[in-house]
């Protein structure tokens, strides 16, 4: 008798060792999400790689399109690519699997910290928040 | 009496003057397509920007999943980012509106001298295809 096919879509997926970097270096990853009407966008962000949960964050805002889209359709993608070697990058797909407040800035801070190397106080605080991606698979390339 | 409303998804956009540049410069394109299941996908490409007739056009080849992708969603975005000043961007959300054979690889030859500065037979013109993408919006940031 054959097993069930496993028809998840978010079966966990850990990054290739060999494009790691791509995910620790403070780089822009540009981030897919689809609109209600079935059409991409796709813009750059921030974002954090937490290795030991094996889930990548980005700050947001509860005022943006992406944050009503995500409601209604969760998948994702990102791209990141090498800014010395345009031919190596690295694609993940994934879920946003939590979308949590952020009401002191605290992560927020923790980007600016990543990509600018110092903080600010974080005005718009009351409407950030931190979307939690779970992924479910790698291509990586070059 | 109101005029109907124009309902078209498709009608012409041309981009910013401010950001042109992102478009002439051979930059990667974050290139944002959704799958049959209705996840995006996002992948660095090569492009070239055809300002007289107002689209953007891509070398692919019909042997990969976007091929197949946009048969049945032919919505794309696209973000380009410029390598001098992470935060200065473009976004182009469109439609792909025509997608053509390649047969000698001209096209490729062309994007290969664009990207490379020189150019090479074209051992899978046989695959080869040209998008062209037009443009049905922009968004453009710093």
């Amino acid at each position: 008798m054959l097993a069930p096919m496993d028809t998840r879509q978010n079966a966990a997926a850990r990054p290739p060792e060999s494009h790691l970097d791509l995910l620790e270096r403070p780089l822009f990853a540009h981030f897919a999400t689809v609109a209600r009407d079935g059409s991409p966008r796709v813009n750059p962000m921030w974002f954090l790689w937490d290795s030991d949960a094996g889930v990548l964050k980005l700050t947001h805002t509860n005022q943006r399109h992406n944050y009503r889209y995500l409601q209604a359709n969760p998948k994702v993608a990102l791209s990141i690519v090498d800014p010395n070697d345009g031919y190596r990058y690295l694609q993940l797909r994934g879920e946003v699997e939590q979308i949590a407040p952020d009401p002191t800035g605290a992560f927020y801070n923790t980007l600016q910290q990543r990509y600018r190397g110092r903080t600010t106080e974080v005005k718009d605080r009351d409407v950030r928040v931190v979307f939690t991606i779970r992924p479910t698979g790698f291509k990586a390339r070059g």
